[in-house]
């Protein structure tokens, strides 16, 4: 105790400006003012707690740690005296004791009974930023909208029968046993949506035996997650390739000491996709409306997903697997091929797998669905001899909602199917109950959908099982010719009497 | 009368508890205090009734049977004092009032013109957990759209010029005559829709002669059908195979001994569909809203549909055929084929037919419908030599509301049509008089479209008088540019003066 | 004077039952009481005007000769003294000024600027009963709006840099010239929606060198059109072919002593479809409310178009042709034809030209459009090498509502193309000038799009001019994901300020 | 000053009849009366000021020197005494009050984030006028909607792992810098929307590296615009062929003269093409009201594309290529090639370029595409050995919203891409900053959709880029079910309780 400092209310309050920036964030008092320019999200955000407790603004959209890793040691200033800090009396808004009201009006969760209704709760209860952040998805948002239309396009070739009295879809990811062909896919900042953040997902995987992929913009930090897992609990980590290696160095090595299975390294963010919805909700956020500095890069109006991440490094490419390989022994998953051409780089590059994905329509609009490319990577790979391939695994992320969607992409080819917003929004609507109710639903879903398939294991999910003749074929309509439609006067059905309906 | 034992209503009375539960049907009195969690629909239903008389609550949703059928004989304790039995005074809710209002603002029968005025009519008559009952369809309720619009894809490429002064649309099925090449498929819990239930569509068969398959699940009994039967009236059974295969042995050599015509095995069914509709409703309904016994499988949400179904066997296989075969000399029909590598097997196990079903959408959402599945089962068959055969029929159900789609589906290969719903439909609104009307409609539109189409007998169905190219044609939008969408302003008509309008 | 029986009001009053029923019409006294059971529309309606003047009802539905025709001469009882009948005073109901009003808020003619602006004014203006007969279409109404739709498949590829200073569209039709490639189309019961009815047509017709084909069931006579017309002004007439040939024989030999240019047998209806907005119109007109006798086949039900048409012989076939060319040195036409197959039949049978039609999508619904049977009929000829051929012309009708439609059918075969609806809907809104108006509608965009397609002359239009590969392309949407679609939140554009809009 | 002749006001006021008709433009007098009929807006818009300064009704329409080259020198009547002219006051409209408030609460411009935006707010803010002109296209509008659509049928197939760090999108354009693969494409008549009319767009070019296409119909001036250039700006000039061949050799040499760099032909416009919004606009417009003489042939509901367009030559064909080539050495392109057939000939007529467009949907309604058009006009190319050829360039416009539909038309061989109404609404709602807004969004757009593509330069742009499978695939619904949509009851999700939504 005796050589750390111990800084009191008033001594903080004096750096309340531009030239001198301290705040106060989970005890600790922090010299912020060289930082200013350099924050992601601009220094006006910070600048609005300049000497005062920034925590609670801090924590939705900051790893616990984002602060002591950023900010050199020497800036790291002390201890506050808490019984010295002004409390702040915080009103609660109309928005909140409306969101409040909501939360109470929520369906019960024994009503919930696909995952659009959790998609459909947490749109309502979110706080308006939130869903805004979670919900969009790049330019026009086609993609994220054709990532579930195309599980539409394929339709089931059911097999009768087959004695189905007990169905099993258990298996294995990168070796590890899973209970479900599903893991949950890497998601950020999950508290937004739910003060206890991931480690809802956390506590639901453990209790079903499911695999969560630990997303690199988490609002938990990395090592509160693991440190939650339960008995035999297994772990992916999502990894965004930093500017600086050698913090992506430790950071891998890190994970693989505490035993994470797989390494997803994120190939298709080298900057991450312009998100309208996300940016008009900056537009009308209060702290967002004043001018920003001159030369900053980052504006006001580019929402929560660039603001947070500027430390990504677009000069990320082919030449950087062999130092992924060399530096760590988890197997490692490219996350965001789209073509067959890259899945066979991959294959080639001696990664364990890849996910066919578009970063659930987050980057690059009218990108393909994962589905769609699924179909043309197998061929590709089939035809050089690279498919199927214990040893490489292929995943679909994306658009994904029933189980009947992941037995589509199994029998396509895919090992297993990676399932985020689903999840998200089941805990941001129930907290660690919902996920577990998503869970059983997709049991649920499995147990009827592979007995009405005729497959007993996910084994028997062969390609014949369904027509996917339709996957690729995009059709966007002619316009209407609107002066006919308008003209044409619809069928009616035959009417009741006196208007009683 | 010595040696029956005659209960009061008292006696009864001090039984309603979980544990000793004694209620009344029909007038006998049944212990049922073990089978409570035995109940597929569970306890709580049966527990609200303790004690009383529960005849009422039971008919719509069981067979007459189906307590004497499950519950052991020594459970039988005798019959009951109806003098005794304090009487219920039940009183006539507000739904029923307005459902009463709604039957007498009914459309006049004459004023029906077409089959989706009848499911118009019961949409808007029937109590709101029978139409969820019986519209319901499995998961997002793609496949029994399709099944409508599948028909819709198939054109006509009419012949004229061809003396058609008379036409004739009956046929035989399996044998017998038919009057037209539709018969009644079966539906289930008929009561739900209307007191007389199933014999509606009796009563209306026998008049028009046209064949009725019985339902498993039919709210009448079967002897009940059977008994109510025309004169040379022929019936179809639809067969739910039971885990208890004695039962079903009894069931199929009843039938037959009765003079049913043939065996329609439902093959599509290992476990039933989850239906979300009914679910809701379920949720929704007073009587599910108490707390489920910790154990129970069968979950209060799960709606009518799963509740009655557990008896069915979901490891019936191929290898059960021959054992069918050896049972009975009735015609067999594998209903709820949906792929041609299983319609191939259906004819070399020794079938007398198949119906290319999904069962009215009811199961695997997202299986195609059974007209798509009909051109691939017919070219596969013709390849091999197996069609056409006079020994073996094919018949399509699903999404039928027009005597052309019949004769499409006619045109394209198959011996008859069945449809259900339309038909529940026309009696659940109109008794009787619906089915006869649906009929008349049914003749109506053949002699107009045989006509129009230049076929004079259903022999002259050809595959060239349909132009099904579109029919694989599976179409799926991309998603909408909403931005765009919003900012065209849509052309108008010229303006009336002085918005008269 | 001396040999025509005068009768007076009393006296015709006197047979006002079913017993003996006396009607006037246009000034003369009939005797219907025999006729009471045949007639197509029902006993009932003449029985509402039994010992009465039955003129104003019988007008707009009959031709003025039909009671003459079908009536023997015995029946025929002589004249009426016009003074002795009671004036019926007649009420102008609240319908009747409610049109009156419509009427005079039209649009001013000028700025009608296309040929749906005609029938977005007639739905408005027309009596709701001519209304749904003009409009209706059979069964579900696909292939009507499937005519108009299948223009929009095909899509134009323009040539430009040709000097297109002046461009010509005239053309003949069978030898006759014509001021457009377009002739006016037969449709029925003009009166219904004009006083003047079909001369609207005629009149406009005389003035603009347009050929107007006269219907079997116009409600003004063959010779009142044919008396009206201008100096070398040229008629077709439509022939719906009797049981009784010797009407037929009359009926084309008059036409052709008459002058008429061609002869155009309609060969798809041998018996008229169930239009079903005519149907529900008769439903709630009150004339129709009344019980229907025993044994009638003509429901009340069946809406206008039926119980007009009960003469038309289903037996019509091929081997009537001869008979035809024998009677008539006029071009005999094939009006509806609907395959390849018929084409080349009707070729072969010597016929002068066929319709590629279906009757307006009034006949056999889900039949496919002219336009689309147009591709397969030109190919199947050529292969045969009886297309091109100038001695057999091939038109095309149904869903034409611009220029550039006509010039699609012209590049891929046509001779000319047969508009009804939209001259029909132009003078029941607007009398002879709606008729001149929507011709010169044509003419102006017949000069625009022949110059922006680089075509001078209509001998240039070339199958090369147009893109028709979609025009096979029937396609019906995937049902929707509703759960998916109602949870998606689109796109919205920046807001303006305070919501001032 | 001496031969200046000098006029007063009431010496005009006394010519405001149809037979003596001077009016004031820009402080000149003009005898108009030998003119009146023939002004391509009629002679009514004209008498409206007769007598009067009719400058403030000349300008938005007219580029400045219209009246002086239209009418001969000895109708220049002289300078009028501005003093004695009586000031008219103008009163401020309702409309007019309207529009202020409007754009008072326009979204600020840095809420403006995508092109859509501009257009949303331009609907809004400008004169209903303005926009009927702006946004109207021919006929049904089918061509305008499909070059948008057209986009969004060609999907990326996105490139990871390689290294983006820095991605240009500069390029050249007919051998001229440009910031952009974008040219401002001529669009006329921009002080209907903005008094500073075109001039705004020269503006912001001049800051932005961006090259701007003259419009022969611009409001301002052609020298105005050149007048205004910034340092090393380049232009493009856009032409209309005079029927008076030697206007049009002076316009173009004089463009050359004044140093712009290519000279666009517009070769898809003969005629003006019937726009119905604007035509329907004219309707209701005061001015337009009065009935039109007799003779006349542009009638007043032409609107006013064609009233300004009557000197546009429609004998202009392949022939006087030739001539362009000869009376100047500015690069030709011919903007308007709808077919491969064109796009040969124009290669083989030595000109330097094509853009294939269809006049942004204002000319043959359903014309296709220019991204459709392009990949037959490439291969067509191709085939011969034309293509690539560096001096002969390819273009495309209309419907371009985003930098990805940039990038999918570069990748299909374009090198550059025209882009007219965007800039134009763009200017109508925020003036020069509006355009300069619009060049950043194109920016920030290029960079992050290079990135993601894995394009790090223009060049790296290849047809395996994209799927443009779909993009011929030109599909119309088949007409809807009406009486089967209407009765089927979609699904719903989860309630929440007591309505508190």
């Amino acid at each position: 105790m005796s050589n750390v400092n111990v800084l009191t209310g008033p001594e903080v309050a004096a750096h309340s400006s531009r030239d001198s920036c301290w705040i106060i964030v989970h005890g600790k008092v922090y010299d912020v003012t060289d930082f200013l320019d350099e924050h992601p999200g601009g220094s006006k955000i910070i600048l609005k707690y300049a000497g005062k407790d920034a925590t609670e603004a801090y924590d939705p959209i900051h790893p616990p740690d984002a602060i002591t890793t950023n900010l050199p040691v020497e800036k790291h200033l002390g201890a506050i005296d808490v019984s010295t800090v002004a409390k702040v009396v915080k009103e609660v808004t109309e928005e909140e004791k409306r969101r409040q009201a909501l939360m109470e009006a929520r369906p019960p969760l024994e009503n919930v009974i696909n995952l659009h209704d959790f998609e459909q709760v947490a749109r309502i209860v979110l706080p308006e930023k939130a869903w805004a952040y979670y919900s969009s998805a790049s330019d026009d948002e086609i993609t994220i909208r054709e990532n579930r239309l195309a599980y539409q396009r394929v339709w089931f070739r059911p097999r009768i029968l087959r004695d189905v009295s007990s169905v099993d879809w258990s298996t294995t990811i990168l070796g590890q046993k899973s209970s479900l062909p599903v893991y949950i896919s890497a998601t950020a900042l999950g508290k937004l949506g739910h003060p206890d953040g991931e480690l809802c997902l956390t506590r639901a995987a453990a209790n079903h035996g499911v695999i969560q992929m630990i997303a690199t913009l988490a609002s938990c930090s990395f090592d509160d997650i693991v440190d939650a897992a339960g008995p035999g609990q297994n772990f992916f980590v999502q990894l965004y390739v930093n500017r600086d290696r050698e913090i992506t160095r430790k950071y891998v090595q890190h994970a693989e000491k505490r035993g994470v299975k797989g390494l997803f390294i994120t190939v298709d963010a080298p900057q991450l996709g312009r998100r309208e919805k996300d940016m008009r909700m900056k537009q009308v956020d209060d702290g967002a409306g004043a001018e920003v500095q001159k030369g900053h890069e980052v504006k006001k109006d580019q929402g929560v997903a660039r603001a947070i991440s500027s430390f990504i490094d677009p000069s990320l490419s082919w030449k950087d697997i062999p130092w992924f390989l060399s530096i760590t022994k988890m197997p490692i998953i490219l996350k965001g091929i789209a073509t067959a051409e890259d899945a066979i780089l991959a294959y080639e590059a001696g990664v364990q797998g890849i996910v066919l994905s578009n970063h659930g329509g987050r980057q690059l609009d009218t990108a393909r669905s994962g589905l769609e490319v699924l179909i043309e990577v197998t061929a590709a790979l089939r035809s050089r001899g690279y498919f199927p391939d214990p040893k490489f695994e292929i995943y679909v992320d994306g658009g994904v909602r029933r189980a009947s969607d992941v037995l589509k992409a199994l029998a396509l080819g895919a090992k297993a199917v990676g399932v985020g917003r689903p999840f998200l929004y089941a805990f941001c609507s129930y907290g660690q109950a919902g996920v577990e109710k998503a869970i059983q639903i997709f049991r649920d879903e499995f147990e009827m959908n592979m007995r009405l398939l005729g497959a007993r294991t996910l084994d028997e999910l062969v390609p014949e099982m369904v027509d996917a003749s339709a996957l690729t074929n995009h059709v966007v309509l002619t316009p209407q010719d609107n002066l006919f439609q308008n003209t044409y006067q619809p069928l009616t059905s035959a009417q009741f009497k006196e208007s009683k309906l």
